[in-house]
C-alpha cells in the first residue's frame, strides 16, 4: 500500500484524496488544511484525518474541529505527498519534501521546474516512471495535451494555434470575477498555456490566446491543428473514440448542459474528469482538424494526479485502473 | 439632401437614425416602428417622425403616441431606405423596395443575396458604388473585415483562423442568454461568420469559430493571420493607427472596461463604432500575426450604413465625412 498525504484540501486537494481512497492499492493516511470551514468539517465526517500548522491547531479546536497532529507529522509518515497547496506554495513546500526524502506531486498552479518532469498521463507516463517529483499540467493543459497526444496517434502534428475561453472562477470563489466582460487574459499572445504544453512537447509549435468569460462552470477550447499530412477523420474518431478521459459529444453544446449531465449521472460533485469534445466540431480540411472541447477545471486533473503517485512508485500500469476506480468514460456521449 | 427612411426602429434602426440626422447632404424624413415602447417615445421627443402599420396606428395612438402615417407612405417619400428590421424581415421587404423603385441598405442578418453586394467600407467602398441595394455585414464581420482589410495594405494574407466570443445579448434582450455557460454556437467549424466574411473576400482562406458567453457589453475576437510574407510589425501598426475606425489600446483589456472609457467620453449611449485592437496581442511570429480586438455589437455597423446610403447615391467621398459627424476615432487610446 502506498501512503499517500494530500497537504492542501481545497478544490483539488479533496479531490484528489477521494480518489486515492478509491485506489486498491493506495491508503491515505491524511490530509493537510489551513482553514476550518466546510471542506474540513467534511474531512472529518469522511473520517478523513486531519493536520493543520501548529499555529492553527487552537483555531480548529476552538470550532470543535478535531487536528491529528502539525503538517510535518503527517508528512513523515508518507510515501508520496501530492501538493495541492494555494499557487505558488508548492514551491515553498518543495524544500521540506526534499529534506524529508519524500516524493511529491506538484500541481500546475507551480512554476515547471518545481518538478523533474511535467506530466501529462497520456502523453509521458513512461517518462515519469520512477521520479522523484512530477508536476501534473493545469486543468487547460490538460485538456490540450489529451487532445493532441491523441491526435499524434493519427499522425505528425505540424501546427497548434487555440483560443481558450476560461470560466472567470470556481463555485467557490465568490469574490472572483469578472461578472459582465470579456477579458483578454492576457492580452497579449501568446498565454502561459502555451509555454505549459511545450513543458511536455517541447518542440511543438503552438500559440494560444486566452479569454475569461464570466461563468463558473468550465473553460471551452478551440483548436485548429495542422498535421504534417492530410489526416483521415475516421481513422481520427476511431481513435478518440477508444481513448479513456475522452468523451464525444454529440447533443451537448455547451458547459452547463454538461455540468447538469453530470448531476443527472449522480457524479460525485457533478464532476466531469474527462475531455468532453463536441464531435461535429471535428472538421478535416485539407492538412488541418479542428477541435471545440470542454474542459472542467476542477476535475480533470485529479485522473492524473492518481497516475501520477504510481509513476513515481515505478509501477507501470496505472491508466486503467484509475480509469476505473473513478469511473472515467470513454466513447460516445448521445 | 439625400433623402433616408430607416424601415425598423431597434437597436441599428435607432442608432442609424441619429447618426443620419447629423450628416449634411441627408435628411432623415422619418422611421418606422411597430412596438410602442420606450425607443418609440424617445423618437418622438427627438422630433422624429414616426409611421407604423396601418394596424398598429391604433395601437401607438391608443398610448398617446403620435404616428405620421403608415410605412409605404414613409418609404415612397425616400431616396434611399435603411432597412433595420429584425433578422430575415429585410428580405420579405425587399420587393416592396424594388416595386417602389428605391435604393436600399439591408443588415448584416440578412442573407447575402437580399442585395446587390455586401457591403465593409475600408474593403470595398468603391465596388458599392451607385448599386441599387448594399447589405451592410454583420458586426462581428465588419471587426474582421476592418482589421483584415487593413492589414492586407502591408501585403498579402495567405490565411485567417480565428475565434470569435460573442456576447450573448444586448443590454435590452433581457430574455435571451446563457447567463452561466459557455455554447459552442455552433459547435461545428466553420461558424457562419467564415461565409459572411468571404461575401467580401471571396477568395480568403479563413476559418472561424464562434463561442457564446454570458455578458451583454461586446464581443472579443482572436485571429491568427498567416501572411504571404513575414510583415513588418512597426509598418503593420503604423498602418492601424492611422485608419480611421480602428483603436489600438494600451492600458484596457476587457470589454467592460472599453465601456466605462466610453461613458466616461460622455459618448452617445455609451457606444464604441471603433474595433478596439488590444495593441500587445499584436504579435509577428514568422509570416503570421495575431489580433485580440474587441467589437460592439450595437454600434460598429453605423459609419458603415451612412457610408452605404452615399455609396448608392454614387457619392465617393463619403468615409471621412461620416468619422468626422459621428466623432469615429483612429489612433493609440492610451
Amino acid at each position: 500500500m502506498i501512503k499517500v498525504a494530500v497537504n492542501g484540501y481545497g478544490t483539488i486537494g479533496k479531490r484528489v484524496a477521494d480518489a486515492v481512497s478509491k485506489q486498491p492499492d493506495m491508503k491515505l493516511i491524511g490530509v493537510t488544511k489551513m482553514t476550518p470551514n466546510f471542506e474540513a468539517v467534511q474531512a472529518i465526517k469522511k473520517g478523513i484525518r486531519l493536520y493543520t500548522s501548529k499555529e492553527n491547531m487552537k483555531v480548529f479546536e476552538g470550532v470543535g474541529i478535531k487536528v491529528e497532529g502539525d503538517v510535518e507529522s503527517l508528512l513523515e509518515e508518507a510515501d508520496v505527498i501530492v501538493d495541492a497547496t494555494p499557487n505558488g506554495v508548492g514551491a515553498k513546500y518543495r524544500q521540506t519534501y526534499q529534506k524529508l526524502g519524500k516524493k511529491a506531486v506538484f500541481q500546475g498552479g507551480e512554476k515547471a521546474d518545481v518538478a523533474q518532469l511535467s506530466f501529462s498521463a497520456l502523453c509521458n507516463f513512461e517518462e515519469a516512471l520512477g521520479k522523484d517529483s512530477l508536476r501534473v499540467v493545469s486543468c487547460n493543459t490538460t485538456g490540450i495535451l489529451r487532445v493532441l497526444c491523441t491526435t499524434m496517434k493519427t499522425g505528425k502534428i505540424a501546427k497548434v494555434r487555440g483560443v481558450i475561453v476560461r470560466r472567470a472562477a470556481d463555485l467557490k470563489e465568490v469574490k472572483k470575477g469578472p461578472i459582465n466582460a470579456l477579458v483578454a487574459d492576457p492580452a497579449s499572445i501568446p498565454s502561459h498555456h502555451t509555454l505549459d504544453v511545450k513543458s511536455v512537447l517541447r518542440d511543438l509549435d503552438i500559440m494560444t490566446a486566452a479569454v475569461v468569460a464570466p461563468t463558473n462552470l468550465m473553460h471551452l477550447h478551440t483548436l485548429y491543428v495542422t498535421m504534417a499530412e492530410r489526416p483521415s477523420k475516421d481513422r481520427l474518431e476511431e481513435v478518440l473514440v477508444r481513448t479513456p478521459r475522452i468523451v464525444l459529444s454529440k447533443s451537448v453544446t455547451s458547459t452547463a448542459e454538461l455540468f447538469e449531465a453530470a448531476r443527472d449521472a449522480g457524479r460525485e460533485r457533478a464532476d466531469i474528469p474527462e475531455v468532453v469534445i463536441f464531435q461535429d466540431s471535428i472538421n478535416v480540411k485539407d492538412n488541418e482538424v479542428t477541435f471545440m472541447y470542454a474542459v472542467h477545471q476542477e476535475s480533470i486533473v485529479v485522473p492524473e494526479n492518481v497516475d501520477a503517485i504510481r509513476a513515481l512508485m515505478g509501477i507501470r500500469n496505472s491508466m486503467e485502473l484509475t480509469n476505473e476506480t473513478l469511473g472515467v468514460l470513454k466513447g460516445v456521449f448521445p
